[in-house]
């Protein structure tokens, strides 16, 4: 075949914000009309959160069109065409027209300040709005259920459950842990049991961090005393200079718990946080873990449960989906491990690379070996989330991006 | 001079734990017995956190000479020498025969389960203490008070003020601001004024981390519900894993927030967690300061307060103590900055170089420039600190390690 076949790791799709009422159960639509005007009301923030946003909608002023797949089926298809791209994996949404799920079931999932009924109502809402989604075009859409574990690990199971049966292929689960018991916590053991034993792959994906910390108590309600509120200067700078470590801390808890040891089958992804944090993470690990000076008075207590390095279970389980790759990271395959990475457009996401996808994918692998540019553009994510290859060559073979476009300037 | 003059950034001192009784104010003596006897008792914990007492117990077994120089001048002094190490900072101990300051006042700091008022009351008994060690030997011993400015920014620039006179040179601060105001908060500008006028060089030192989070009710109080509490697998993997990043957090914080830009002079240091951190930090920090894909939708707001790049205020503000520095550290120096890396002993602690002080310094430095050895073992820390070189040269001159025993094998 002279074109890749490229499957985007990370993809985001919902509906309008009000379409989300019709997919609730009916006992929590009254209490949406309510959230959701306030919603819509708060989101004219003041200060940098505020900029950020107005540069969204700068940047999707001219994008209405293949901004709609991000709930049109066909439209959705006529853009992965365009961009190359013949499969993805999908997260739910949030940024397109601010349609965030309701109650707090959004991309986050942050187990703060909500009302944990109510998030769960909102994350299924989404959840059978993204069953209806990939069964209009099972073969190139990979959907990915929201759950939340940390009100009540049965409930979690059963969603699992509920959305094998309805098409879902994978989950996503809050990286943020807050307050609750983190992912070494015995109490997830049937979570992660029937997430092996069903084959569903495991998503956390970048965005949540502890926004009140950076922004203060000026975007996030009162704080205590009667002073007023005060904004804090470059908390956007913060947010940006620790979002990936956040995301990629459940793994940690998930590595020295012994998670991976129990579940040799189970499959964990880490979505939109680079790739770049992979080396030296496993090599502090690994250090961490064999016999090292600082170590000495650790004792054997914390490690005698793991039969593998850290950086074995992370080879095993874990791919990394790296969004809007840059060159660098290519550049830095072999030590990132060219196996873990695995290619993401985050359409129809501004930072994303739609609709530049082609000639953005061009920058990061030209003259790279093809079967390296092969296995991060596609096949990593073909092997690792079990996608027919054969079904998907036709799709390759029309709109994937030409070998010879690659070449070394 | 044919010895290198070699300056520890991170040394630790204090008293036997119950003399610090005598260094608190009256009214919170009755208090100390009571906390002292219960805080004894509760050492004895169950799991990992024993055994890694235990562990630090058998090493010190056969040691109990050289450990008195936590508290001891001349014992200090002989170990010193005996190390090759001509001066030092010191901080607060607590390892050494469990040795922190009452109430929450030990080199965690941490702002969770105290009361502010006998937090304080704690800090302030080892300040009064480390003035007086320090001025038994003040040309070798640069003394930290410990501060927390959580609890009043004023009492805070009290208490500079109050060890720059008594010949304290620099303050610790906690790293960890779990709950309270982070260190981009307008209100501790105060607190940065006071120490740049007075050249005070602040501090942050490794070791607090999010224990609960880490090991659990079973060795941090009850949890909610019925059920007795489970220890939690791996939980000290955990920690040693993210205890460097919780170090480092507060120094991204500052630079944000601006701290470094309103003040030029400011110094702050950031001692025993490695420095292999630095290059990705800077490149980060950077990359989310520069005009970069990802940073668009941002817009300029979070960054238009900075006149400089973030890893212009960390080469300008910033230096990093590296304890029982690795080899890799010192092959990495570049990237790192050579100027940036300021060795340290750690002593008395059982993760340092001490007993084996000399032989691991040649291991590390072994085959390296002259020049760039000398930075890094006493140079970069006598410029940053202000050390008295003329007057350490003749303690230098005799008990230095020799250069010679650097030249590659």
């Amino acid at each position: 075949m002279d074109r890749y076949l490229v499957i985007s790791s990370d993809g985001h799709a919902g509906p309008r914000p009000e379409v989300y009422r019709d997919y609730l159960d009916p006992q929590y639509r009254a209490e949406f009309d309510v959230q959701h005007a306030a919603r819509m009301a708060a989101l004219e923030q003041a200060g940098e959160m505020l900029e950020m946003r107005q540069e969204t909608i700068r940047w999707g002023q001219d994008k209405a069109h293949g901004l709609a797949g991000a709930w049109d089926s066909d439209r959705r298809n006529e853009i992965l065409d365009a961009d190359g791209v013949a499969a993805e994996i999908l997260f739910v949404d949030g940024l397109t027209e601010s349609n965030s799920p309701p109650f707090g079931g959004d991309l986050g999932l942050q187990p703060v300040g909500v009302v944990p009924e109510l998030q769960w109502a909102g994350a299924r809402a989404h959840n059978r709005w993204m069953a209806e989604f990939v069964a209009q075009c099972p073969l190139r859409r990979f959907g990915l259920a929201s759950v939340t574990p940390y009100w009540g690990v049965d409930e979690a199971v059963k969603e699992v459950r509920w959305a094998r049966v309805n098409g879902l292929r994978g989950i996503m689960l809050p990286h943020m842990m807050t307050g609750q018991d983190p992912y070494h916590h015995p109490k997830y053991e049937p979570l992660w049991r029937v997430c092996a034993e069903l084959g569903m792959v495991i998503h956390f994906h970048s965005g949540a961090a502890p926004m009140q910390e950076y922004f203060g108590a000026a975007l996030f309600g009162p704080q205590a005393g009667a002073e007023p509120p005060v904004p804090l200067p470059g908390a956007l700078g913060i947010y940006v200079t620790e979002v990936a470590w956040w995301l990629t801390r459940p793994l940690v808890f998930m590595i020295w718990g012994g998670v991976f040891e129990r579940h040799p089958q189970l499959k964990v992804a880490i979505t939109e946080g680079s790739t770049i944090w992979v080396p030296e993470l496993l090599a502090l690990m690994d250090q961490r873990f064999g016999d090292h000076h600082f170590s000495a008075k650790l004792g054997t207590g914390y490690k005698q449960h793991l039969r593998l390095k850290p950086s074995e279970y992370f080879r095993r389980n874990v791919r990394v989906g790296s969004s809007a790759m840059s060159r660098r990271e290519a550049e830095m395959r072999h030590q990132i491990g060219l196996q873990t990475i695995m290619w993401g457009s985050d359409y129809p996401h501004p930072e994303g690379t739609w609709p530049l996808t082609r000639q953005m994918m061009v920058e990061v692998f030209r003259g790279l070996p093809e079967a390296e540019t092969e296995a991060m553009l596609g096949g990593n994510a073909a092997d690792f989330y079990g996608f027919d290859r054969a079904a998907l060559a036709p799709i390759a073979a029309r709109i994937g991006p030409e070998r010879s476009l690659f070449a070394a300037a």
